[in-house]
This record gives structure tokens, sequence and C-alpha cells, in this order.
């Protein structure tokens, strides 16, 4: 069983992954974390490689895990929580653990063997997000889970152990201390202003426009004021709401195509990086809260410069948004025929489930 | 110049380094930062390749900016920060900057071309010590400037550009997220408990000892409770000081020590992996403080798997920090020559600055 430990100075919880340790000299050679297979587990036909389906959007008359999906949910096959259990929560002298009960699933957003998000049409981005909306739906129901965290990581750098496009989802018995962070920050400007600190932002960068890529009716795409990242880019919600859960279906179409586009920005500006993106969102256990706004902010993985930032908080940036989003913009991003992939290395058709 | 700018929910100060820009095709290869030579600019008789010294110790008679040094201190060039210039604090709208003023040092840690800490034989590690207390106490008097944050890379995958032994010192006009957060993590333990958090942690760890890597007359080092990363070690004092640059010299002499054996057993156990430490300490602009306490991060830099924990703080460690401990107490540094390198590849004498 995992455990969750939580240092006793800032507060962040820690999952120690008893069921993934490894011995240090697995550390000697820098290898793949997960075994490596030949044929891709995420690929249509290949059902049967990964654990039982949680949910899955289906063609009429197929059946749970066979072919014919277009979405798919799966649990991780190695999970860094586990779904089963009891949180025993308790002290050790002055640390504080629990038990690491949590779910990690799978989002396995297309059965064909692409490798970004930008490779699907954005009907077929559309559909994810309604995953998305679904799995969070779901485990807030589970009373032992205070938050779910929807991530996706893209090539090597990024984490990826499999090339074929998914997203996960970790839902926690605890808040994560970058969101709980953000709740705090955003609260603080709340009680002092009376508004919600992200709906100021959206209000700011739409006005003077030099930080958005894209404006739609019910999004902001900016680079952040203060980007950690060259290129970071967040995805903002021009109405205000907490809890991405609550999304309305109009905004998840705008959302399809804005997440689309600006992926495909990314990697045509940046010649197709690893990347990150990370929804933001609300706890489970607060109803709507007026000064946390959920979002999504995506992080192309480019400089290593970045060495001693994980352990610090302290970025250096050495490419000012202004300059990031005015490129960003310029890429002739809506030329491009939707569905139509970027890489000039597309993998489609051809299984090539690893790409370290 | 440089701009400092707030990140307005989380308060995270991030440095926008305009003079490091680069156009985002620069980003297309993956290549290094840093202009590449293939001398060596830190090694002893290359003087002229950096900017004047700051700080050397050197042997009687030799002159500055010429050999005859055994460490030596010169500003970096490509500084992060400036030194020259008037803080310039403003509003943006919502946001708030100021600009980029501070110190970017590097500490050139031997005239040697040795690659690591371990290289270095424990009574060089302590005049390497000795100058980061001298460079501390002298930025202290810059009225700009409010703290001083010490630290090394190793290797590529720590962020490393030069392969030549060195620290870096970064002294900014704000108070380093990181920083801020334990100090305001231990303060609201210190009225809670009135005790310092720090102080009790090397109390239970000494007293229960699984975690324990190295105990000596002034120091702990442990791998942590919630350790965030594989091998995750921290260096503790046993007597509560909040700031480094109050180290009392026989400290020193145990903490040079300390420090070589931690990385000639993180060097052997894990084969010479990429690291990163950083000596965290209080601001300049407090007097002692009772609830915070100074100490190292070790952090090797083994996985990849932490890919999205950057961007949400939370951290999957495969690893328990039990384990990890246990693995570095068996190993025999201590059957090591002082100064013998553990490094099969050892480049001594052999100009080769570039390790990417």
């Amino acid at each position: 069983m995992p455990e969750l430990r939580k240092d006793p100075i800032v507060g962040r919880w820690v999952i120690i992954a008893h069921e993934r340790a490894r011995r240090p000299y697995d550390f000697k050679a820098a290898g793949a974390t997960h075994p490596r297979s030949q044929v891709c587990p995420f690929c249509e036909g290949q059902e049967g490689m990964t654990p039982p389906e949680i949910l899955a959007y289906r063609d009429p008359g197929s059946r749970p895990n066979g072919p014919g999906w277009r979405v798919r949910v799966v649990p991780n096959r190695f999970p860094a929580l586990q779904i089963e259990g009891e949180l025993e929560k308790r002290g050790d002298g002055i640390y504080d653990r629990m038990a690491g009960i949590g779910a990690h699933e799978v989002i396995i957003e297309s059965p064909r063997h692409h490798v970004s998000t930008s490779d699907l049409a954005p009907n077929e981005v559309r559909e994810v997000l309604w995953v998305y909306r679904d799995r969070l739906v779901d485990l807030k129901r589970d009373g032992r889970l205070v938050h779910g965290m929807l991530f996706k990581n893209v090539g090597e750098n990024a984490g990826a152990s499999l090339e074929h496009t998914h997203s996960q989802l970790i839902a926690t018995p605890i808040v994560p201390i970058s969101v709980w962070e953000e709740m705090t920050g955003a609260l603080e400007f709340y009680n002092y202003r009376g508004r919600c600190i992200y709906c100021d932002m959206v209000q700011q960068e739409t006005a003077v426009e030099k930080r958005v890529v894209l404006d739609t009716p019910y999004f902001t795409a900016f680079c952040p004021y203060a980007s950690r990242f060259p290129f970071e880019t967040w995805i903002v919600p021009k109405v205000h709401e907490s809890h991405f859960e609550n999304i309305p279906g109009p905004a998840v179409d705008d959302l399809s195509r804005v997440l689309h586009e600006v992926l495909v920005k990314l990697e045509l500006a940046l010649d197709s990086p690893a990347y990150n993106y990370i929804v933001h969102t609300a706890p489970f256990d607060h109803a709507g809260l007026p000064h946390y706004h959920w979002h999504i902010e995506v992080i192309p993985r480019l400089t290593k410069v970045a060495g001693f930032e994980w352990g610090t908080g302290f970025y250096i940036n050495p490419v000012p948004p202004e300059q990031a989003a005015a490129f960003l913009r310029e890429v002739e991003a809506a030329t491009l025929r939707p569905g139509t992939s970027v890489r000039s290395e597309s993998t489609e058709g051809r299984p090539q489930p690893v790409r370290s």
C-alpha cells in the first residue's frame, strides 16, 4: 500500500509509492520506469493489455474491453495510489501520514496511435473533455477523496512513458499543495478586493492584449505576466466558475477548439516540444467558490536551465511572455485543416509505443 | 535590464531575463544555453575568460585574475539579475514588478578541472564553505538585497552548463517563495509549540535512526520523512541557527566532511548522478530567528517520471526514505581516501568544459 506523508514544514503531501519501489541500482541505468513492449497497449485491438475499463465512449453494439471505442478510461497499471482501503490517518512523532488511497486513472484519448492532443480533431478533443468531466463527477461521490487532478504528459522530457496520446487523473484524499496555495492566495485577494483574481486577470489581459494568444467567446488563452517557463500558456474561462466539472456544453465545444489550437501553435512554433498540461480545479468538498477559478496551464518543457528551480520555487524565464504570446499569435495554426498532424514524424498506423 | 515579476495568485516572484532572451526558434534545437568553448574558462590559467574576480583565496604573492588561487568568485557572465541600478518597484494593473536587481555570482571551487564537490578533499570543501559565508556577509551590506541563495548544479540533467565544479549565489531583493513558505510553516509550528520544527526533526531522526545517513557532532544528514525525490538528503545543523553565515569555525570543519561524504555516498550508490544542492538560509533582514533553521538539501536528479510535478507540487517518490537511507549508510565511503575521485571517467587535467 502506498503512503501519503506530509512535510511538517511547508505542509506538502508526498506519495511514497512502496509498490513502485526500486532498488537503488535500478537508477544506475537511466532506463525506462515501466516495462517496455513492442505492442502499444493503448491501441484499439489491444484492450486485453490494460486493466478492465472504467468508462468508454463506444460505438453502438461494441462490447466493453473490445474494439469500437473512441475514448477509454482504465486504471493505471502502476498506480501511485490504490483505490481499495481505509485512510488510516495517524501521526508518527511530529509527522503525519495516511494510507495512499486514491484513484489513478488513464484516459486513452484515441483508438489510433497519435502522440499529441494536437493530432486529434477538435470533435475528438471534445469527447476527451466530456470524459474528464464524467470521471470527476463520478469520483466526487467517493467520500474519501477530496480532489481530482487531471494532467497530461507528452514526450519523454515531460515524463511520458508511453507515446500513445493519453491523460491521467489522480484523485486524492488531500488537496495538492499547488491547488491549496492558489486557493489561499485567491481567497486573500477576494477578501481584500471582493473580486476573483482570475476574473481580474482575464479582464486585464483582454484589455491590454499583448500577452493574449487566443480569445474566444468562452476562453482567453494567454502567457501569464509572471510566466515561470518560456511559452507557458494558461487557458482561463471568461465566466467565473470554480469547478471544471460544472462546465456548460457550449463551453466544452469552445474549449476543445481552444486547447487544440493552443497545442498546435506551440507545436508549430517550437517543433513539437515535450509538454505538460494540468487542469487546476477546486476541491470536491467545496460548493461553488467565489474566489477560485478553474483553468488549464500548458507548460512546454524547453529548458534544462531550470535545474535547481524545482527545489527552490525560484524561476528564471529567458523569454518574456509578451514575446512568447506575439510569436504564438503569428503562428498560422488556423490554416491547418483540423485533425492534420503537425508532426513530420507522424506515427499513425505504425505502433511505436515507447518514445524513450 | 531583467525584471522581477510577481504572480498575483500565489505570490511567487519570477525573473524575466530579457538579456537572456532567445527567439523561439532557438528552442527548436535542444541546444546548450551558453556558447561553447573548447577551453574551460574556470581552469587555472584561463582567468582572463571570466569577468574580473570579486573574491579569491590565493597563495601569497599571486595576483588578482591570475593563477595561484584555490577558490575564486566571479560575476556570472550571463547573469539572471544585474547588480547596478535602482529597484523601481511599481504596479502594472493588478500585477507587481521591480527591476531585476541582484547579484549572480559563480564560485569556482577548484583551480583544477574536477566535476563534483566529491572530487575535492574535505579541506578544499572547507574553503568553499568559508567563501559561501564571506560572500553572504558582504552582500548583506547592500540595502537593496534581502536574501542570498547558494546552490550547485552538477550534470546536464541538473541544469549545469559548465562541467568544472562550481556553485552559484543569487542574491535578490525579494525572498524566494520556497524560503518564504518554509519560514511561514516553521513560524506556525513555533507559535503553536514554542519549538523549532527543524530542531524537533533532528531530535526525532537521531532517536529513530532509520532515516539517518550520517550523524556527527555538529550535523545530522538524513533522508526526510516526506522526501519528494529518491535519495533526497538534508544536512541539518544540530545546534539551532537561522543564518548560514553565522556558522562557527568547528562546524565548518565538520560540514566540509559531512557534505563531502554525503556526496561521495550518493555518487557511489547511484553511479555519479546529476544532482543539485541548495543552502536554505534565513533572509538578510532578520536577526536570529527562533523558528527558522538553516540547512542544505541535496537532490539527486534520478527520475524523469516527475514530469508534471514541477507544476503541481504533487510528488510521487518511488523509493521510501528509510530504504534510501539504509542503502546510503551501507555505502563504504569511509574507505575511500579523501580526495579520491569516485568517477571512473575522471577528467582531471583534461579540459573538457562542456558536459552536454
